[in-house]
């Protein structure tokens, strides 16, 4: 379609359209695959896994498969000074556990997990669905998410 | 100001609204303080450090203060895994260093920042600016900071 320019009627300020467009995203469209680890597994596993998957935050899920904890890379740094041997360290004992955790939902806006990710000054949030009485682990929204949105809403405009 | 709504004349459209607020926004507005180490320092002081400032990634600077290289919690960890002793590890060995590692200036785009940090895959980027033959280390620009000016994007449209 050819861009509308000049006279137009949009009843908003152009500050408006900007936040309209913002609006729109959502975290569907922009989470990343989670990577999960058991609640029965330890910090050397928990470690190895980060640096294979390349991921600076895991998810600890109970033998459903739904989530129980949070293990940031912070967390297994801090472990991983103090501790002789890593193995002998349950990630269970080390994680930020549920309810402590903040989560949100493919539905919800990318704007009101940036403010989560902000106003909890944590790195990444799951993306979960209820089922039955827990959470399943369906996504990973973290700061690069939204970097990757905020760049790309002016390289959309570019082309 | 009153907000003009209704008929207006930009020659632009609302998209392109949206981009020129965006290009507008500059890293000296968002970067925070960097947190640096000396080369001399071992992975013990350099750890201890990254806890104490509760930053993801240290700056690595020679006796005259010039920027030489860069720490992330990744390096760290990835060295507390597989060392006895880590007073014994230098940080010039495990550091990313210098051409290798990517900048950027107080007057840079936000958005050519942001770029940086997602297609080099890194969390932070030293802000610098040229001393004599080294580079001087005045900022550090993170995911933070983007998802920071993201959500103020939006924020300060609702006032």
């Amino acid at each position: 379609a050819r861009p509308r320019v000049g006279y137009f009627y949009t009843g908003k300020t152009g500050s408006e359209l900007l936040t309209d467009k913002i609006k729109k995203l959502s975290v569907r469209d922009y989470h990343s695959i989670p990577v999960v680890v058991n609640d029965q597994a330890n910090a050397y596993d928990a470690i190895t896994t980060m640096f294979l998957e390349d991921v600076g935050t895991l998810f600890v899920v109970d033998h459903h498969g739904m989530l129980v904890g949070v293990l940031s890379r912070k967390d297994l740094l801090r472990t991983s000074i103090g501790q002789q041997d890593l193995t002998e360290v349950p990630v269970h004992i080390i994680m930020t556990r549920l309810p402590k955790i903040k989560v949100c939902q493919k539905d919800d806006l990318l704007i009101d997990a940036g403010i989560k990710l902000i106003e909890n000054q944590i790195d990444a949030l799951p993306v979960v669905q209820e089922k039955g009485k827990g959470l399943e682990v369906i996504g990973r929204l973290t700061k690069t998410n939204i970097t990757k949105a905020f760049v790309e809403l002016v390289k959309n405009e570019d082309v």
